[in-house]
């Protein structure tokens, strides 16, 4: 089976990005099901029920998010209720919403995935390794195609959390950073792994945001209000080959697309 | 002119890695130039004279270095004198070491390289924007042609940083998080960019380090020694092709190459 | 002459005990001159030109701040012009407002004030100690009393900076935990030294927010909204006694008030 | 009862003013109990079997610790295996050593001592909020009698856990920050409560080390050794006065002693 997982989208670029490309990509790559993350797709702060209705509409079945999911407050009873949108795992147990899912494709497939995040340089979250080894465990006896969106800073954390899961899920993918980065590959024990798949947004911008706004902070180092960027739209993605029987990852290949 | 920029070397693998391939790469791509950050380059923590006199000796012009440049206390008094050795040009004025250099190839093509280090979860050093800024203004009166190696953890810093650099330098080359990034571009102002250029060390390892010493470390939150990985090297690199005359950079290609 | 330094206003409950306390204060203790951290007045976050006037209507001279200068967006042109009102002065050379100023009281007498951040887990500024060093140069030709508010969070910063600027300024008052240390003295060199002075603002509560909320934050992990906390105030201050003639400091003394 | 509370040893100095002024305020205060941190007892940075051994000849009952608990690494096997050494209880699942205690006094009264670590501004460890809750509710079926050190950085997650804890155990005494703050209060249900209790140490220092050091560090942000300051030693410590009965604390006194 084949898997697209779609890096952070941002905004309406983003959103656009992945309406306009993603239908074209599912022909073209044979994609049996569509993973996002979405914590930046409401004007690349968080996400709502609007933003997240829409996403769904394009054909994506699953979102993930990230730190920035709780910064739509009005969008936390819609996320507790909501189980195609993660939240991380390792937040506290009482915490809103899900961090993992098994969803059901309509060939009776299915697909685990699992939300977490980091916490170097990051929130002060559980034990990412421990969290999701035991949800791993759990979620083993309902399937072995497992897809870990991993959303951290570090790359030490990133890659280290790469191995320790490496034979027990079919891909970690880094999500946050908002920068694809060129380390795709199959790790020994059948794990699909990449540092981070990059955003899906404005591609002249920092990391979603108006340039200048952001050069701007960091030569006053005051506060100041972001906006999206403008511009042309980048998808970054990557799309992975899993073994259906025994959950093992056999390909990985990234993807950047402009939409034009 | 072509420049080769190789990313942090680290320990004995990165610099047989170098030792291996530079030739053979120099060849291909007609190499004028080589710049390669050794910040990791002794052990995995730092550089010493003989591990920078066994680089230079590979073929490496100038030495780039970040966070772990006072790692090995015996070479301070060594990266004093030897000014092709490059710590961040923003310490504090009276640090020990060059921040920046302008070197003289023997076809008389003067190339000014500067070495600068983030602040966003890194070390409290001065501003990089406003003392990078304040360095190429002098550079430029005796070279178009001026490289800077940006060692950075947040990549919205580098970007950033990019951006505000486009126009004045030939190119902004990422380090310090030792994973390729697959960002690379000439931005409108014509200059060279990529958010890291990745590491020159173990393949298999956490930036450069035995990944079960890392997986422990993170499971048990306690301190511990680390090592440098075994295995196959790994070089990552870039390419930057300049225009003499203006600085302007033209092209820039990824290379990740493993040493067999 | 005796200067009374009052720690971090919290909204509406510390502005109200300046207002109810410091007459006698004043009187009690002959207090020449008012120096009073402003950060948090609006609200808990920021100042506004109604808050500030608020407080120099009760007395204060001069009002230092810290990280929360920009909270209120709308008071930034206020804090522009009014010289009375410092923001750190290791912010970037262009940056609204004044770190220092010179304050010439009824008597001729003048005072200056510095106020300047750490930077140890906070913002990252220029560094605190040569800019401060290089004020207090500047102000040496105009005034030997010199008051220094250092806005910093980790003690070895504000302590060191403490003993670096021993026997060059008068005091050297630290602010922004809103906790008063118990470790008031003149250094060695004739400076008044308190790691921090403490907040005025509600007796019971987290920092001067609604202890329920805190938690809450701790607990959950989750962002939410933070309100000042009610009940009866507090007001955290020293007195320092200074020599006018060379400027040395010959007592300091805590003090911490409820107001009824 | 009553229960003495020594601040962090550092080093030597911080040993020996512990010797020569416990057996005198035992004595004065007619102290039941002795708790002391001792995380820089061995030479500043950890503590070791011998260290260890001289605090408890003293007369100290059991020892806390926090971040620097593994910094001598041939203490480890000790640490593990003694179970009146304390290290914190929010470390992983795993770790050597115990978290908390139950201590019997020879009069047959039992005292629970736990050791627990902030994580803002401090390791990325399990939350102390639920952690501690969970051990309080197993101890209370043995003892009423809680003592919780908190050893942490941010003033807002250690008075938060005070008020966390009000009404569970019969103090929260604050660590880590080496300096005493003036806010000792019993909060409304009954449980003792300080910031920090300050350091054990050399007086005239920065937290301990030699001031020249740290200022160095701080003006040129190189790494180098710290070494334990000279001078007199400083014992802080608290004196808690409980209620045997209901574990409710009565009183709580502050004490900072020079060793002459
Ligand atoms: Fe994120
Ligand atoms: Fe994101
Ligand atoms: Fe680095
Ligand atoms: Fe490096
Ligand atoms: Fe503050
Ligand atoms: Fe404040
Ligand atoms: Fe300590
Ligand atoms: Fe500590």
């Amino acid at each position: 089976m084949k898997i697209l997982f779609i890096g952070d989208i941002v905004g309406k670029i983003g959103r656009q990005a992945v309406k306009n490309l993603l239908p074209n990509l599912i022909d073209r790559y044979k994609i049996d099901m569509v993973i996002a993350n979405g914590e930046n797709a409401a004007g690349g702060f968080g996400i709502t029920e609007k933003t997240a209705a829409e996403i769904f509409s394009f054909g994506v079945h699953v979102i993930t998010t990230g730190n920035h999911i709780w910064d739509k407050k009005e969008a936390v009873p819609y996320i507790a209720k909501e189980n195609r949108i993660l939240r991380p795992i390792n937040y506290p147990p009482a915490t809103p919403g899900a961090g993992s899912i098994i969803f059901t494709l309509p060939n009776k497939e299915k697909i685990a995935v699992i939300n977490v995040s980091g916490r170097v340089f990051m929130n002060t979250l559980d034990c990412p390794f421990r969290t999701s080894k035991a949800e791993v465990e759990k979620l083993r006896e309902s399937t072995n195609i497992i897809i870990i969106d991993f959303h951290a800073e570090a790359t030490s954390e990133k890659i280290a959390f790469g191995y320790y899961m490496d034979g027990l899920v079919s891909a970690v993918i880094g999500t946050h950073t908002h920068v694809q980065t060129a380390d795709e590959k199959i790790l020994s024990g059948g794990t699909a792994y990449i540092t981070d798949v990059g955003m899906t947004g404005p591609q002249t911008s920092v990391i979603g945001i108006e340039k200048e706004q952001i050069v701007e902070r960091f030569l006053s180092q005051m506060p100041r209000k972001y906006d999206v960027a403008g511009g042309k739209g980048l998808l970054s993605a990557v799309v992975i080959e899993i073994d259906n029987k025994c959950g093992r990852a056999t390909a990985i290949q990234r993807l950047q697309l402009t939409n034009p």
